[in-house]
């Protein structure tokens, strides 16, 4: 499976001090770390703190560049930021994200195409989020159609089927799983499947003191990769959470077997 | 999910020792640990060890049945054994367990019939186990169809599609996810399946001094849940794994959220 680490976001104090005081070090440790602890891709986003994403995009890509070539996510809701950003970014790299609504996608594809990008497309449109695998199939069908129509190869697609915390919105758990698995039926190449994971934990409580957060995390990770999950935006340092991801994929026949397989994965 | 323990079995030392001493007091507190943990039927096996299973199968239910009515499993592969515990278990009991063979299901289903205990069949037939979910469809189809042939619901069958350890067959997990997921289409109303988890690890090492087992239990768990399962034969008196059981079916929307969820599962 395709891991995009989620670390480098603006949401997070470190990367936000980081990006205010141009600490160069703590963003590549946090690129380095990601990357050692197997992750195939890293997302980049200055956070809604920044007073100009431009310019801060701009610099923690340049930054992350100079440690490593692996590619990156770039991840904002800006079209002149993410273009900037794509051609920062260099070959292999994903645009993170689109939406469903007619507007984003006549923004956003054709920079994606531009650079020759992947698409993060999510499961919106102007009513929200549907609340059954029904409504958001339809909204990944038209982001499917919409890309043919523009030449785009729908297998690089990655259909985003927006989980909800599951502590307010339980229903859409099962309706995303079952998204996952309906979204290969759309076409042929299908469109690949991707989770922003951590959603489906957000505002879940602690239990006897223990955080079940994590807990949460990764058995919804667990379940997503039995229903065919192609990529997932996670935090690549939660171990617990990669060696659930790696074990499942072994389970899944996806890797081969061997007795240090969660070793194995790391070093691929 | 339906929660069979295992923990009362002479495969372990301290059942078999408590058969031996006839040590009351190792077998119901057995009983009631699981009980408490979570499980709601208890699996009751007097283990290879026994020279006289007749004699230690009806001391291991009769001693059960004096601290709890939960409902047993009674896991043997002697007719007459079985037939002897489930008379002395009672109501809403299980047969655990007849493979797809002729002359079990001919010797089996008979004895369920007659106590009106449900039925975990496993997909092996002459042949052995298939390596694909067709082979194990097949003989399941097949176990379904002499089932309704005796008048026996198809509803009261617990298919067991027989995981091998994934260090020596990997091949087998993605057969049995894809049987699980498949069970359900053989007929209306469809047979349930089952899992005999524990066997998904055996011989997995230890990675730098932790055993994987327990993870990879876990994971298979999670992912069966996730394809369907509906009971699963395991050891409730593992916290992680019923963790991760408790939130899958959280995550499939078959408990309802609430902040102490993992409390009030094993409460209900």
């Amino acid at each position: 499976m395709l891991v995009i680490g989620e670390k480098i976001n603006g949401m997070f104090k470190v990367v936000r001090e980081a990006v205010q005081s141009k600490n160069k070090q703590a963003i590549q440790d946090l690129a380095k770390k990601q990357l050692d602890a197997g992750a195939d891709v890293l997302d980049v986003n200055v956070g809604p703190a920044s007073a100009d994403q431009l310019k801060d995009m701009s610099w923690l890509i340049e930054t992350i560049r100079e440690v490593t070539l692996a590619p990156l996510a770039v991840d904002t809701t800006k079209p002149d930021v993410m273009d900037k950003g794509l051609s920062l970014a260099g070959k292999n790299c994903f645009l993170n994200s689109t939406t469903g609504e007619e507007e984003k996608l006549s923004e956003f594809l054709p920079i994606a195409k531009k650079h020759g990008a992947k698409i993060i497309a999510l499961t919106i449109d102007k009513a929200g989020i549907p609340n059954h695998a029904e409504g958001r199939l339809e909204i990944a069908a038209n982001i499917v159609a919409k890309a043919i129509e523009l030449g785009i190869d729908p297998a690089s697609l990655y259909i985003d089927a927006v989980i909800l915390p599951v502590n307010v919105a339980q229903q859409h758990a099962p309706a995303v799983l079952e998204t996952i698995k309906q979204t290969k039926l759309l076409c042929d190449p299908a469109p690949k499947t991707i989770l922003g994971l951590s959603n489906v934990s957000q505002g879940a409580p602690s239990a006897q003191g223990v955080s079940v957060r994590p807990l949460i995390d990764r058995t919804f990770l667990v379940m997503a990769i039995a229903s065919g999950l192609d990529a997932a935006i996670i935090n690549p340092l939660d171990k617990d959470l990669m060696d659930a991801m790696i074990t499942s994929e072994l389970l899944s026949g996806k890797n081969i077997y061997c007795d240090s397989f969660l070793q194995a994965y790391r070093k691929k």
